[in-house]
């Protein structure tokens, strides 16, 4: 690809624009909260199991934990890629990108709220096409936030320990242009990619950067959080629609 | 539960009544086939993969191979069951579906046929409320239908090898009662549970019956298995209404 | 082979013929029931363990378990079968044929009789030819019936838990001729496979059919049947002598 | 146990006797060399396979390699003891005796006349009272000689590759006694423990002396060796014995 | 703690003070290149090591590849950890790290000028006292340096594919203030903990920051990657110097 | 290599020398007792760990254990080797190797006087060449001796339940020449390894001798044990003088 192409985004997107988003509640009826979140073609189904009881560390501290796990079915991708439980191990990939949802889930929750519970969120992608860890955080925030209400409508909690809350996107440069919530095709051309969790007081959760190809300066850097700061606020909107609608279809069933 | 209560099934089901079901394609769009299978609440994800070569011990042979792997999502399940990926090995329930999976769809492809490729259907559990194995099969079976004849489409193959269409259901005695089609909780209180698995022309793939409480005569065998043929004729009925439409829908595209 | 050639069977069988079917008794000292089957050259060794204690789900419920476990020794096999010790899991025939030996022996303890204690059904095969399945499940059900007794004789339960023996047996059409009790020579030209469990009173604990290569119609299954429970009536007179001469010698040594 | 307790071994052995050898060739008929040898109540099924081509370090060579797997039968012992299948690893144990017995047979191989085939000699533990992988060495050993002597008789080898026998026992110090290969029980108490591998012209092979309790001073370890030498001079004569009578009955039968 | 107390760092730290930092080359002398780097108490020993051949899909492409590995020895840390070998699988942060390292190392080589090799950086904590990861990138790019200038004296390169010196370092929020270099009990209080990659020319390779506790404004973060920028500065410092140290020693042996 | 080349030993070694040993105490800080030793260019880093708690054959019983893991840096070694941990099992060297050291370490130490705690031996070759076992079991003695005198300082043991001290090394046949301590290259080319564990007093722990390519008589594995106990003697000689050195740093620092 030569230098004076011009980049074309699929959907006629403009570098700053996110993909389509659709944020689904309930796509099982068999979790606490369940949320399909779908970033164009990427997704992510990402439910919320909230369980009795802490890890042995936390034991008799009154304190809760939020943890995350990722997967991708087989066919989420264009070549078929081999079911993690069939090698016997998990990989590095996956292990990463669970850490990092979990550290950004466990930055809005209010431990102490929470009590000696431990909440899983599963992330579970049906269909990739980049970016899906930052949906996955988007989607599990969403299910966190659906299955703490209605723990509070059911009386066993006080109050939602969800403090705020966090959404995420990537952003990249590609053929040297900041370009928002790359998907796939540009996020394996992009020179930097980067993600960005932040939450609805603005504060940020996990900024990182990664020179794909090239080192880049830290002017590049802040142009591309001013992206992502933009986007993210979207993807918060999308989060507080999706709650109220949940919400209020809660209190018509009452 | 005494012996003179009534048994009443969900969605005023009759014991002969097969649960709503809805095959929808397309759900994933970067498999060669795929099918998202509805039987009542229970939802399985039928993915159909098509790669060149097989397995070591067929090299050579001219002939082609069709395999399954089967996965349930943690949530899947009322209770949260834990990852096989992070407990580091398949299950043995695992095993045993997805070998019965894959022995069913063997028994309508034709290998020669197919020549040197390698079938993978994967068949993952996005809610779980009974009849996963069966449902997996009869929605697998569509899934690898249409893959096949898109590859007819474009060239890839001369002709379909799938020789027929297979289906499968469950039949149960709950209660002294022959119960089509059971749900997870009729499932538990199951006497006897028997699957089936039978072809467009009639014949039987596989039958397996297990007594979970008591021995059965064979005579209520026979009459669990006129239950099960006869969902079983309505199961090929819907998977010939999808692989038509797909069909169409596919001339339409051209 | 073609259809004209008529099927020889070793041994001068007929097709309605068992296989030699031999149990040796205490075949190893160290476990509380142990019998060495032999069906032709097929030679299990069934061990029979009961360990006080229930797994977690069943604890404080008064009420005991069954299991079975199943291995093969590298060359029992004409060509060695490398070990699952050395591969590090459990394969899925392996897991298969250990669920079924668990649900057929399952079927015919009453748990209660029982109380809190395991019963592991140890069924390692030292020589394979075919049958490897419904000879362990024939040799468990005799190791499991002395290890009872041998109870009672102690003191340890007041009546032993097993309510009737259970045997099974397989079956086959080769050639387009069923046969009962297939050698592997056999089993690997059958174009149907069927596992009959069957009890004393003639009730069915597990019938699985399947087709190996074409699919079959009822009459045949039906057909198959009855080969079945006649030879399983035989496997159960052999369990019931084994019996009776380990109960002569247990008095005799009083 | 007082020191004043004169020690009775099982059997009436004096401090200086083996227990009753037995070698059974052709124990299972599938395999290249079969021996189950049985010393008192230690039972070990020694099954060699010959196999073409050798692992990678070795290829186009011209030289063979000899290696050894053991595994114990859950209830060769008292106890059951967990399947290493089961648990996904090999235990250290394990690894310790078949590297012996691999080392041990190795040494009397000449593996230029094996040329480019590997030999894998299972050695497994039916039932165990002490001594299993002494036993393992002498049955490994004659299983060995009968497979390449069938080789040299179908031609597939020219002369036998085994330069002359090998065979192995242990020996014990229990209350200040040198005892000859020691049973479970007198294993158990013994403060050192001996294993002595040596062939037919009197070159040691292996010598592993353990103090389990308290170490102990070189003249020991001499009047130790002499039983051991000893005892293995009359385990190579029953090794002579089976491969004779082995030999005779081919001979016969041609 | 209450925020009153000043913050007290060990040695006598200022908030911007790195710790003391040495690069011991040569500490084994198996390896191409080995680097001990020690950063106060942390001690990371770096070794590179340089194979021929590249993973599968880097065949046949002309470019090589450059990956590392981590581990802590069980007594890196206070209190003992159990090793990944024991427990049979490599855990999330372990994975995370070593993909971190590779990252940043891969960013400054010349792929095309390595040619189809690959670079294995093996980075062993052999005490843990903080920043164990960002010392393991400083000491692994400077071991990879001198595996690559030996492999030019030697001809096997025509000249070092390293496109110029990475290093790394950690900065923190305490009690509200920034602070260079955390150690581990500074690390546990910290609220905000990143990592910053840099390399000789100012570029950045990664930038990781992880609110621990909450959430930070993006002011703060730009404080903290003056801090980090201005102490990778003088790691750049401490490379160059034990990399000109090494050529000088290569060169005077010659 | 003829018959006729005489053979010289690196470092100007006579056959009956060790090589040059050191061991440097403390060489972490985090262990309860750490010794760096140094055998030529072997270095195994032996670090001791003290935990309340016993395994649970041992509860209850007032006595403790001692046991050993051993490791080895992936570029101990000329060639890199793969790490364990990432081929998720532990191999069949390493388990032989940990359990010869535990053996030897349990030899002299009071389990009663211990108490019920557990006492874990890394010894983690961070140099390979030859003899790294004997080296550990040298190391881990010294390590084992500090830490316990050390709680003897600080109260935390009445009296230290170390009996006396162990020292092990090697001794091979090359060439027909007894050679004592052996590095890499010798043993690669030894026709019989030995490798000898003694104590303070003179009493034998472990003997174990090996063929590696004939067989050897019993006169030359007497004059192999003589240079064996003098080389021990000297080992012995250094840990009494680290150990004091280490108790005299102790009481300075007091």
């Amino acid at each position: 690809m030569t230098q004076s192409t011009p980049f074309f985004r699929t959907e006629g997107r403009k570098p700053s624009d996110l993909r389509t988003i659709r944020l689904t509640p309930n796509f099982v009826a068999t979790a606490e909260g369940s949320i399909l979140i779908e970033a164009g073609n990427t997704r992510v189904l990402c439910n919320a199991t909230v369980e009795q009881g802490v890890p042995g560390w936390l034991r008799n501290s009154g304190r809760g934990w939020v943890t995350a796990e990722y997967g991708m079915l087989p066919r989420a991708t264009l070549t078929r890629t081999a079911r993690e439980s069939e090698r016997g191990k998990v990989g590095g990939r996956t292990h990463e990108i669970q850490r990092l949802i979990g550290r950004s889930l466990r930055a809005v929750v209010d431990m102490q709220a929470l009590g000696e519970r431990t909440v899983i969120l599963d992330c579970d992608v049906l269909q990739a096409d980049g970016g899906t860890r930052t949906a996955a955080i988007t989607g599990a925030c969403a299910a966190l936030a659906i299955a703490f209400e209605r723990m509070v409508s059911t009386g066993a909690l006080k109050a939602s320990p969800l403090k705020q809350l966090v959404a995420a996107t990537s952003v990249g440069i590609v053929e040297d242009t900041v370009l928002l919530d790359l998907a796939y095709e540009e996020d394996s051309q992009a020179e930097v990619d980067m993600n960005v969790v932040m939450t609805e007081d603005g504060g940020l959760v996990e900024v990182q950067a990664t020179a794909e190809r090239q080192a880049f300066p830290r002017a590049r850097m802040l142009e591309m959080m001013d992206y992502a700061e933009a986007g993210i606020r979207q993807l918060l909107e999308r989060q507080r629609e999706v709650i109220a609608a949940e919400a209020a279809l809660r209190a018509g069933t009452k």
